[in-house]
């Protein structure tokens, strides 16, 4: 990516996205866009209108954020290439010089709203919540006067003109919001020793079992899963696809050795990206999983097959 | 439940968990009123205020809904007692004579949008979206004139005053919701043959290949699953429990085994409730995980034991 | 059993199967009578001649003793109450007198041979050994001058007037054989914290995957395997029974219900009983499996079930 | 092998060794000499005495020949390059003129005799039977006088001047005895889509569930198992290894990951050979797991990895 480089994000300005994103170095000498909602900003890079769209991916109260989930899982294929991970700590933003007792409405992202149930039940009880397309848009609405506060990361109040009446105002401490930075298909980043990769796993037909045959071909490969979630394909209820996260790098030989098995015996698998984790934290890879173990192994099988050739050259 | 028996559901009148409610023989002597969340609604019937509340709890197309699934998962243990699946069929509903090129703002819940998208692209690409609590408040609010059109069920037109400018205007068809009657615990419904069982697992503690350990408990004893949700426990990112669907009820011996070894495996297995599943399908037990089988097994067992009882009375 | 126990063993007098039986304190109360091979050992306590047969089952060296194994596998049934495990040591038997060199014959039991195979080659390479029934009639045989040299026990010298020219003449230090105490069928022993359970497996039906399957039940319950045996069925090639030992007795929880679920797959489990271990090590218990473990999962399911009675009842 | 082509089998001539090697068509040009054992037969072709060794492998009735198996899974490596299997049928041989009732003792190889049990116990109650080391000499003593009828093929009769008094002794009808031709390793025969490969399995450690883990790496690669035996490592009783047969050729890649993923996790796969099935049979090919599936998963992996070469080229 060169200087021209356009990055979008969930906007408005103001939002979690926002400042996931201007974590990334990228985010230093790019152009940054908000876009409305996620399919706009993820088919904006579909389209070539932008290099990278930062959108959310998980939360650690809330869940999978279904949209982006969804997107990904369908329509040409894209690629994550980095993640974020932001602590969540909610504001109420109120127009300066309101006081508590004032606030008869609040606003914010459907998401928003549960992680500080509690909060409101017991702060503003009889204040009424409306939902609004984005955090950073209810803030937008609190400055024109439509609600008078909004659930917000502080650092949207100076944005929109607004003051913090109340900062941590989350119910549960540590909540956790996983971004991630997409792009046009491509070879996936070089390795870091610390990375995750990302498939969407379509069953070749649901039957009993098909889960546990796909954590199976994970399992005896030792590749360790970090997020499952069943998603419905759209085809009836009790029809699923399977989100999943594991640790690792498409690069590595256990890793590859697992998503061919899975190619083998999926309808689909949609290879998402691999990339490194935010956490830094290393995989755990049992010696006989290593990617030393995989080369000695498949050297020794050449010479029971009687190659010639330095080593096995058809990916078994 | 006597007459006086008092059934919530998530409102406002015209909701498609009210079309829900009526299609249960209960709800036909009993008074039902309408909630304004799901939280509300369960928290009715934890409280004493109604006997049971129908809610929305997984659709085809947008996958389980979220707030109910982490209602019944916290707080106070509630039971499912019967589930309604419902087709869900969208209409444009707006203002007698209101013609297509005069809508300028469409408002659901945000659960709806998703399954017109491609329908509003195509016939109104330049309207805005609104979100609304539900989709019978979009109606409403098309009746206030605060916004042009909602997509809802065709059924609630009449209750608002309104057109069906478009029917079916769904982007696949045949999309369901299924919804479940909760109640507060008690012994569950009798088994039909065709039955459902709903648990929620939580881990003891989070090692790669806990839900591979998980599906075994069920697979070994011939129990299928027909839902498995992973939910954030809230205690950060990659921690989660599993809400789970399988066949067969509670009262059958290979889904008591399989519940036994999960509670003995997880840290908490919150039972939701064994119920008639709404497709009558006949779930499919194998000879060897037969009721007959099981009962047969433990016989044979005391004989080996030496008991002088009849049969085993420590539930292995 | 009353003072007038009579224990048969595999004789003659002076094998390792009378030595074992010594060590146990039934045997000093008893009549022991040798018998000629496995087979009348085990049909004189079916008949009812014998109260109890010590005959042996494994051997660390050359593995399982398939005549015991066939002989407990089918016919009526027998139940092993007990086992003993003796080190292996044979020494070189001659008449008085004889020289290394002059020895040209050795004889042995089968399975002695190989247990000694290279003292032999390197000691007497030109010797030419013979079978015998059993190593004491080996030694038997010394005597009568039929053959100059038996391996056996050193404890067989004195019994048949011979002399010991060589100790220690087995190859691997340290070999085991288990004898078992087997009589007929009855309530087992009771438990000791350090048992053993004995089971034939046949399989329903010949599938591939039948073997993982059996394996499955004991492993998700946490019951360890401590030997498996496969044995044709004398249906063709490629049709077999496994002989299983696993830690545990059939009275505690894990066991039994791992028996039960083994019952309800195969075509026939049977029950060879449980034990005292003679290592007289515990068996690891996971604490999710442990008997308290299952008692409090019983208790929890039958409140599930709404049942009023105490605890469940149908052995799941 | 050229016309000086030397094979050995288990002797003495008139074996069922000698009538399996007959059945190969490298017999028709080759010398065939008989040796006294197993050990000496593979010892000769280790040495280079030898270019071949046939001997018995695998009895539908007793089982496993362990001095074959422990022969193979200790020493030099060797390789199994052919299987025979032959229905067994035993007849009772005499001297001319013998009438039944003269008979007294019966003589043959140790696992003869308990294919024949019943029909001895019918037929001969009070005939002694004495062990040989084979059926053949077991005739050679009765030519000789030492005893007085054996029990051995049928064709082995006219080799020593014998008379056929009972045909189809044999208890079981159907019983197969399964020989292998054994040469030092090289490359395996060519796959001919009904083949069998032999391994004999090493465990890194004992630990509970290593043998689950064995069947698991053969079960997720679809890779059926047609025998599978625990045999002692000599060190102590529950030390074993596992000598397995199974469906399909090392130079198919599900068999080749199979072996690979053992390579990694056990302390040692003794790869003993790939050759075609005496039965003729296809071996069950999933569609997911034939070669097919793996060479297009390989070539999908080396796009997803953005190689630049064809395919992958290392293994996974």
């Amino acid at each position: 990516m060169t200087s021209t480089t356009r990055l979008v994000y969930l906007g408005p300005p103001g939002t979690f996205s926002e400042a996931a994103l201007m974590t990334l170095p990228i985010a230093d000498r790019a152009q940054l866009d908000p876009l409305p909602n996620v399919a706009a900003a993820l088919d904006a890079v579909r389209q070539g209108d932008a290099d990278g769209a930062l959108v959310p991916f998980e939360n650690s109260v809330e869940g999978s954020v279904s949209t982006t989930l969804d997107e990904l899982a369908s329509g040409d294929l894209l690629q994550v290439t980095a993640e974020v991970v932001l602590l969540i700590r909610f504001a109420l933003l109120v127009r300066p010089g309101t006081v508590i007792d004032a606030v008869r409405t609040v606003s914010s992202h459907p998401h928003a709203q549960p992680q500080c149930r509690r909060w409101l039940a017991k702060n503003l009880p009889d204040a009424r919540w409306e939902p609004s397309f984005s955090n950073s848009e209810a803030a937008r609405r609190v400055q024109a006067g439509e609600v008078d506060a909004a659930l917000a990361g502080a650092f949207a109040a100076p944005r929109y003109g607004l003051s913090v009446l109340a900062d941590d105002v989350q119910d549960v401490d540590g909540a956790q919001t996983r971004f991630v930075l997409v792009t046009r298909p491509g070879p996936p980043p070089s390795p870091t020793g610390s990375d995750r990769t990302t498939v969407v796993l379509f069953e070749r037909d649901d039957h009993p079992g098909a889960l546990l045959e796909i954590l199976t071909e994970f399992a005896v490969r030792g590749v360790n899963l970090t997020r499952l979630e069943s998603r419905p394909t759209g085809a009836g209820l009790g029809r699923y696809s399977f989100s999943v996260d594991c640790e690792g790098h498409v690069s590595e030989a256990r890793v590859g050795e697992a998503l061919s098995a899975l190619h083998r015996v999926c309808a689909e698998v949609r290879f998402l990206g691999s990339y490194s984790r935010a956490d830094g934290r290393a995989g755990v890879v049992r010696p006989s999983t290593s990617d030393d173990a995989f080369h000695e192994a498949a050297v020794w099988l050449s010479g029971l097959r009687g190659d010639t050739r330095a080593r096995s050259t058809d990916g078994s």
